[in-house]
């Protein structure tokens, strides 16, 4: 039923645009009443992101179960463990952030999401034993590579969503590498 | 009068809590009517976030005039010159923090603006010569440095937002060195 909810949401919302389309016809169109779909989900956003909650348990448990490796790598394993998981999701997903990207009031809900699993991150790191100052911030690098990966995939990219989070997080690592290099190259800008 | 109506909403949101405040309290409370505060901001949650596009210009600026360096180097400079110049706002922006942490569509509108300032400060980099990748991977670190000093400064830390700043990025740079490792630590939870 919430799936059937959420087909019809993406599809009349890619069609019609999010503003103009009701959650009765949301409803309708998944032929059934607005009040059992009122019973699913709170309001005409919530219903895009469905999944979300089960995906931010996913990215905790991962955490929780990579090997016992510096934070940054922790993330990386976890990250690219569940990026491997997801890997065919991509059609739907891809019509999700497309869905979004149209819509401000879906962006607005979508950066609550991204802050709310930066925190779960941090959080499964701190539980870990990382001090929670440290997992905030490799939370918040961790999750950078991972959203920038994600959206390399969602668009078409032809790698693997694990092999983006890969490179992503080869990334971070020459960003800092350059960045604390005892010398600095003369021209910054093109490291 | 920005600066009233702000103040105003600030008190009632404080005082009653954002849920129970009405936009019109807010303009009666500041000597003007609803009408006149709709002039001003497009809703009841806008009137809190006053300043935050001249902020986020703000650090567009500080980024473009940084000396030239690697991208989180440049960063830490930026960000470091842009704490010394608002040190004084600090009790304003901890009402402003208290307001927002008590209110779900605050902190929904708040994780909207975090999103944009980090967009903000990518494209800046970019604007520097930084690839696209690189620069949302920079941005996404140095802003999760920027938030946890500000958090910190707002709830009272005895250093400067300064000094926090840059502990955060020195944060930052461990991180890395201990992810980059050759060798890792028997317990990289304790790095």
């Amino acid at each position: 039923m919430r799936e059937r909810l959420r087909n019809a949401a993406l599809e009349l919302y890619s069609d019609r645009g999010f503003e103009r389309t009701t959650t009765a016809e949301v409803a309708s169109r998944a032929g059934v009443t607005e009040r059992t779909y009122f019973r699913h989900f709170p309001d005409k956003r919530e219903v895009i992101f469905d999944g979300e909650a089960a995906l931010q348990a996913s990215f905790a448990g991962a955490v929780a179960e990579a090997p016992d490796l510096a934070p940054m790598r922790l993330l990386r394993y976890a990250f690219t463990s569940l990026a491997v998981r997801v890997e065919g999701d991509r059609d739907l997903q891809a019509r999700q952030h497309r869905v979004i990207a149209a819509a401000p009031e879906l962006q607005e809900r979508a950066a609550t999401k991204a802050a709310h699993l930066a925190q779960v991150v941090a959080d499964a790191l701190t539980a870990r034993g990382s001090p929670a100052p440290v997992a905030s911030l490799a939370a918040g690098c961790g999750t950078a590579a991972l959203n920038r990966a994600r959206r390399e995939w969602l668009v078409g990219s032809p790698q693997s969503f694990a092999a983006l989070v890969g490179d992503a997080f080869d990334d971070l690592e020459l960003l800092f590498q350059a960045s604390s290099a005892a010398v600095l190259p003369p021209h910054g800008r093109d490291v």
